[in-house]
């Protein structure tokens, strides 16, 4: 336990629209200080944020120091490591490396980055509880829709048995689509790309892949299992037919692309219209089935740079109180 | 802070089926011992919990001593009193009278009873601050759905705006039903009373009352608000038609009664197909709106002495990791 008058510091690694989004949220949190921010082309060292940020804004470089993001983490002292680089699920880097150093040098980790985890989360758990550090990824599953806190505070007193959900927006927002205005998948992808719903190349989100590495975390997380995504048997979105899901709606169900942790799956499902899983948009749902409490469903948006910054402040703000 | 090798003891305070529940649920907790636990009838100190279910079970006494539920609360050592005597909302009693005893005894307050929650929060809530003790009350509002938990731990980065939601079983098991089988208020009441969704008296629960009393609550939680019953906008459900949910439901929507905690009002509204409140059957659902997560909806089972029970234990596992 540390003094608690002193303010509790972070470095962000990544600046991009996450990494940003926590530069806005941390804004308005007494004893917070962020010591460092770096980016893929430099770091600023005790930046001024509403600065660091007109900066980025404009394109211009945000550093101001020689530093490296390695550099700031095994040398500037802070508690937090707020990493936030892009997801990489081919070998997880350069999260995995930034979470490595992070952890031997005793900084907290907090993230959004689904690479580092699903790459390597038994390592990196392990590591984290032999330096007395705390790894924290609420961020990871489903944005703003806080499922991991949900289990790991609220439903502390239950078992949990299973976990199911709706886990990548750009999915549910093409099936949605799909099903309430009759139209065809590729149309409906085209309009997604149009509205940055979806990416350019599509196929992390709509062949099941992010919602995979989603399935992967909370099954480490949870049950105490030792995966990897190639454990993970996934179908995605592509291959439904506007047919198909005209056919469930007349018959009382949507189409869901549903991730299912126990069963290690990720495949389209029906689900009852009226069941809590039924969200619709871009929004995420997972079911949680307790022993006691029954079956306990949060949904929120999936995604979305200030949502995600929520999550990664929710982390942040726990830290804070197990200090203090 | 208490010596954290010593059992955390409890008193449970009403024996009904929420009050056996707890009784159920606690014995798979370690360090966790019930030093009494009393009826309307009597006391049982230190109970062995098998045979105080059993003699309940088969309509026997439970109790083993002279002492009334109010000696227990003021002579007996222990940390908190699991009050779940019946909800009284016209005047809290006798609930209300335990709580101020506890509270004055400093003891901590766990409970599901509205009732003197709805009738005197604000002395409440205020007596327990300066006496240095927790009043905890996640099961008084939608039983296992973790709402109040979730806020206050989860959301605890985030401003709560407003907050709506499906907060009564039976009703919404009612309309349901209308919606999906086409069949009259009377038809559906009169089966949900066989099947004991709806009491004898339905007034409580149809009339909106039930609803009213969560909105007073969550409102007084989180709002900063000083209201009672009398503050609240009330309808129910018992005169809405056949024809009116059939012609929601072909323009998309679904009619839920919502209690609207910002607003303070409860009456049945339209929900689109496809938002997260829009549940089935006698779940419970809210939408809680905030400042940078969005808005977050938790849905689960409503009712249920097991489930009211298992939030009951999350308030309790909750006190132990705060003392330890």
């Amino acid at each position: 336990m540390q003094d608690n008058s002193s303010p509790f510091k972070l470095a962000i690694i990544g600046f991009g629209a996450v990494g940003q989004g926590v530069a806005r949220v941390v804004q308005s949190v007494p004893h917070l200080e962020v010591v460092a921010i770096a980016d893929s082309k430099g770091v600023a060292l005790t930046p001024d944020l509403e600065d660091v940020l007109a900066r980025k804004r404009k394109g211009k470089s945000i550093a101001n120091s020689d530093l490296t993001a390695l550099d700031v983490i095994r040398t500037v002292d802070h508690d937090v490591v707020v990493e936030v680089t892009p997801t990489n699920i081919e070998n997880g880097e350069p999260g995995l490396t930034h979470f490595r150093e992070a952890l031997k040098n005793k900084r907290n980790v907090v993230t959004s980055n689904k690479g580092p985890l699903v790459a390597a989360f038994g390592e990196l758990t392990e590591l984290a509880r032999a330096q007395g550090v705390a790894l924290r990824y609420e961020a990871t599953v489903g944005g703003a829709m806080p499922i991991i806190n949900l289990i790991r505070d609220t439903l502390a007193g239950t078992q949990v048995l299973g976990i199911r959900g709706v886990l990548n927006g750009t999915c549910n927002y093409i099936l949605t689509r799909m099903a309430e205005e009759a139209l065809e998948y590729d149309q409906v992808l085209s309009e997604a790309q149009d509205m940055g719903i979806a990416e350019a190349d599509p196929t992390y989100d709509v062949a099941g892949i992010d919602t995979a590495c989603k399935v992967v975390i909370l099954a480490n997380a949870f049950f105490n299992r030792q995966v990897t995504f190639a454990d993970v048997n996934v179908i995605g979105i592509e291959q439904i037919t506007q047919d198909a899901l005209q056919l469930a709606r007349q018959r009382g169900f949507m189409v869901k692309l549903i991730g299912d942790v126990q069963e290690l799956t990720v495949a389209p499902k029906l689900i009852p219209l009226g069941h809590p899983l039924n969200v619709s948009g871009t929004l995420n749902a997972a079911s949680i089935l307790t022993d006691t409490a029954g079956e306990i469903t949060v949904a929120g948006k999936g995604a979305g740079s200030i949502e995600t910054a929520s999550a990664i402040l929710s982390d942040i703000l726990s830290l804070m109180r197990e200090r203090d």
